[in-house]
């Protein structure tokens, strides 16, 4: 077997066989087969495409590069969620108690900021003494006593996928589907997954535009996935303006509290249940989404969600009372008001600039190396559709120090669109 | 400037400037720019293309990265050709004396054979003698005398298409017209020429197998080569059969003399005539190709392209009265005659399997190193639209050794097809 010809191959449009691309990953992995070749290969990917049995085979030989974790003796059954990234997009911190309450185990293991987006594990730092580096017998307990545990992926896990991740970032080969799914689904298979609800967004503050390109990454997902032998459902949600009010590390946990106590936001809400009830279908807990958004909708009456989570942040290090105590007093003292300059309807609030602006303000980092701030951030006032006057207030910004509020205060003000009519609700989910 | 903009830019079907193209090649070359992002562009390039502007800017900036020879002081017009390579092809032997003998010079730069296809070099030094490492006032001194030299490439020659080359092969991008036409233009134009005809095979022996694809790269190698400032010409040639009765090295200066003499194969004389002609309009020697036709058969016949071709031995040390005498004699003891098994008609004989057996006889060679042998060879006695009888002669093999004649012999017998309707006769040019 010659690289060459795998990459030729490749790129006239075959279709590789699971000997090659192990021949292939395994060789990069192991040092023989050079980068260049990779790179080359990653680039006829890119114009070529993977038959969902390839991504497939690619996963599960990027999986079998690493550890994996192991569940063994906890029953189940067992659904993690996913989101391909947005702003303000807080409902893992909803979602992972709402499923345990319901009798769905969570092991969720979440990312951090990066760029525009915003990361679950530098949200539940934003908690004081919350710990999101468990050692598996933590993550366990978590498990088997809460329902659910919250934790940051583990150095040994997917090693060919942080290779083929970093070569795929300096060879303008990180957009294509086959490669994002192989990546997603290898480190989710390897964290014992083996239902799995993936929230695929849209939209200026998504990594993926155009509605036709999320649509593609879900459907890879969902038969990459399915061709592994797990069960895969996606959700298409719209990212181009935030969700919800609350974008920030603590301002979205004190949102998520709001949400598990009835008072949240709508859109987080309805992002929250649908993506719950599909989680409850694949964890056999409902058959249809009726019947899942029902169950959940009754469990986040019941309290029990909201406890759970409470309970959750004191098993890993928080201070619940605490918690409460600060909740709305908990703030930056590089604070400002954007107020609106015409009256007007809102049109837009994009996704896009509110998540740069949130880098200068230290919502998120550029550099993975990069520390954020708890308590940086900003609440919307105001939504799209929404009227405002001359001089009232479209949101409050809270940034580390002056200089991040000084940056990225142009941003969020051209962030806002104004018009005279109102602008038409797009729907948010589908 | 970075090169993963390069990159995705042409990924997403730029038009890159010559900075752009420059800051990559040069970053290549000077080891700033790792293999592996040019390996990804090179893919993107084979899937997008390049503008002939884009690919004059490759060429420009490939040809300044070596020497250029200097032709200052010899008084022109200077016209070389060029092929793309094929199986029994002796052209250039005759058509750089041809060209000479009207008053164009001729400065030669050849290859050697590599694969199934030959090379101008080794035919050359099949001639006990002949040197073809020519120093530059040794290939100065051939001009201005004989009004041709003939040399190999020098090792200073765009430095930057050799790097690129290597990674073309192990990339699987060698087969990118704009890449191709760059290579093959940034080294002739360093070695001096400003007027080029170019006979581009298509066929089972070219590298080009199907016409439609040589029709590109020669619009490609035109539209670049006047883009640049040069003057260019480009014919199709049919490479489906080898040209003429002689495929070897000696054998093949033996069938060019006989052209020079007026003996030659009809094939043989067609294609260089036809490439003399449009290297006549090119020199300012004819106004359109009847008059260059005309002029070169005359010019033949008068006899002076043999004198200059037997002057030129002469001059780059071989030896003419023991060249002539050779003629007919100097034969490997290795030989055998293959004959035909039925009567029929000879449908085809497959170039490709030809040059491949060729490889095994010691006509060329596999790797650049190894050695060829000036015996070697295969004389057809009979091609394709002829009638034979069982057990009449089809070729004479002649090979280095009993092992070569052994291997090559299964694929000669391959080579050759019959049938019992006369094969109509396709157009050799164009």
């Amino acid at each position: 077997m010659r690289m060459v010809d795998i990459i030729s191959y490749k790129r006239d449009g075959g279709t590789l066989t699971k000997e090659e691309i192990a021949f292939m990953v395994n060789g990069y992995v192991g040092g023989v087969i050079p980068e260049y070749q990779v790179a080359a290969w990653l680039m006829a990917v890119f114009f070529r495409g993977m038959t969902p049995k390839e991504t497939a085979f690619l996963t599960e030989i990027m999986l079998d590069s690493g550890a994996k974790i192991n569940l063994d003796g906890i029953p189940g059954p067992f659904v993690d969620k996913h989101s391909t990234g947005g702003v303000g997009d807080k409902t893992s911190l909803i979602i992972a108690p709402l499923l345990a309450s319901v009798g769905i185990r969570v092991p969720m293991i979440s990312g951090r900021a990066l760029g525009h987006t915003g990361g679950t594990l530098d949200k539940l730092e934003s908690i004081p003494g919350y710990r999101t580096n468990l050692s598996e017998t933590e993550f366990r307990h978590g498990l088997v006593e809460d329902g659910f545990a919250m934790t940051g992926q583990s150095r040994d896990i997917a090693p060919a996928d942080k290779l083929l991740y970093a070569l795929r970032d300096v060879t303008a080969t990180v957009e294509s589907i086959p490669l994002i799914t192989a990546s997603i689904l290898s480190k989710k298979a390897a964290e014992g997954a083996s239902a799995l609800v993936f929230d695929v967004k849209y939209g200026s503050g998504a990594f993926m535009k155009e509605k036709s390109q999320a649509s593609s990454l879900a459907h890879s997902l969902v038969n990459t996935g399915t061709a592994m032998g797990m069960r895969i459902a996606a959700l298409l949600t719209d990212m181009d303006e935030p969700l919800g009010n609350a974008v920030g590390n603590f301002l979205e946990v004190e949102e998520a509290l709001d949400c598990l106590e009835g008072n949240g936001p709508m859109d987080v809400m309805e992002v929250s249940l649908a993506l719950a009830a599909s989680a409850c279908i694949l964890g056999g807990k409902a058959s249809c989404i009726e019947e899942g958004l029902e169950l959940c909708k009754k469990s986040l009456q019941s309290g029990l969600p909201r406890k759970l989570f409470l309970a959750n942040v004191s098993r890993q290090g928080g201070n619940m009372k605490h918690l409460l105590e600060m909740r709305k007093n908990y703030r930056s003292q590089y604070a400002v008001e954007l107020k609106a300059e015409q009256n007007a309807y809102i049109t837009r609030i994009d996704a896009y600039k509110v998540g740069l602006a949130g880098v200068y303000l230290g919502v998120g980092r550029n550099r993975v190396e990069d520390a954020v701030s708890p308590l940086a951030g900003i609440l919307l006032r105001k939504k799209s559709g929404e009227w405002v006057d001359t001089g009232e207030t479209v949101m409050t910004v809270y940034a580390k120090d002056g200089a991040g509020l000084r940056d990225a205060l142009p941003l969020l003000k051209d962030a806002v669109s104004y018009g005279e009519i109102k602008p038409k609700k797009k729907p948010l989910i589908g």
